[in-house]
């Protein structure tokens, strides 16, 4: 079984325990054999699978009723992996999303990374610098790369946190916040392993 | 006596417990009778007071170790006005700053309202709507709108609150964030109070 991630700008693939990232502009899904589940936010790459017969969009397995017609595809299945905990998603956004008894509680969505890098620089040429990832959030800053990197992840993982119940963390940027939630493990195919979840069940869930 | 705040923008002049904004483009400074003690962020404008007699900078009065550098002339004023408590300014950015017996503690910088909207728009154009002051900050969302709106002020909020110190809220948003933060005062006019202390005190504070 072979297990898809379509993006906008990349395809990851997903089989025998590894992981394959390939360019989703140059990427021939008629060229992969055997089975494969995936889901898909690009458009594009949608029309072309969907002609072929082996591929199987995990759209049609997902309850919506548990979750919200607008939440991303992607989202949706971090949850899926979770029974009960806090998954949060760092990637060019960053999700938050809370499951109890695999019911999904609701969640929020705040600024990945380098969006907020960019955000801040956007507001000021003052503000133009990069993160201070050292920085101890504990403390209040007294310099500007610090009172920015304190500004965008005490709060976040102050209310995190506050949730008060285990978290996994997944993404890009999953490891990197790990540093500041000490307690958080991180489960880097999580998406892999709630598309997996939701195939096994082979029923709405 | 006249206190004045010159931004990129706006004059914000403060008389006889009077305020005014007018244009920082139209304004002409040496129409102004009387002593006016100024802050200035505006380089153009900086020239052309620093030549008129009457008007005095308030920079000099300012004791920068207690600070740091680069930090914004406005943040220290709202500071310079409060002895023990959390300073939130909410503008086009939103500082928060500690002080605690008149001393600075420091503090952390967020993106503003408009700042934060812009840049979830910037991220996806499924992101691109205004937030819902109306939501319920104690709850996870189950809608984009909501999502954004409790992943933009649920966080902030929770930090705020975790300093367990009085919360002073000014700035253009300041009153709009008050209904997050219900014991915190909202003061208007908290960088003009900043301005008249720290000239009451008449030597380096």
């Amino acid at each position: 079984m072979i297990l898809c991630d379509i993006g906008n700008t990349s395809v990851d693939l997903f089989m025998d325990g590894k992981r394959s990232k390939l360019s989703a502009v140059d990427f021939d899904p008629s060229i992969v054999q055997g089975d494969v589940y995936y889901i898909s936010v690009n458009t594009l790459l949608n029309e072309r699978v969907q002609k072929l017969t082996n591929w199987y969009d995990l759209r049609v397995f997902i309850d919506w009723d548990k979750y919200y017609p607008t939440m991303g595809i992607d989202r949706i299945m971090v949850c899926e992996a979770v029974e009960d905990g806090i998954i949060v998603d760092a990637g060019s956004a960053i999700t938050v999303d809370m499951m109890q008894g695999g019911i999904y509680q609701g969640g929020f969505i705040s600024l990945g990374v380098r969006a907020m890098e960019d955000a801040y620089a956007r507001l000021s040429p003052a503000l133009d610098m990069s993160f201070n990832f050292e920085v101890d959030l504990a403390k209040m800053a007294k310099n500007t790369p610090d009172a920015l990197t304190v500004g965008f992840l005490a709060p976040l993982i102050c209310k995190i946190e506050s949730l008060e119940k285990p978290v996994y963390l997944t993404g890009g940027d999953g490891r990197l916040l790990s540093r500041f939630i000490p307690e958080a493990v991180v489960v880097e195919d999580l998406i892999f392993q709630g598309m997996k979840k939701l195939i096994e069940k082979g029923v709405k869930c």
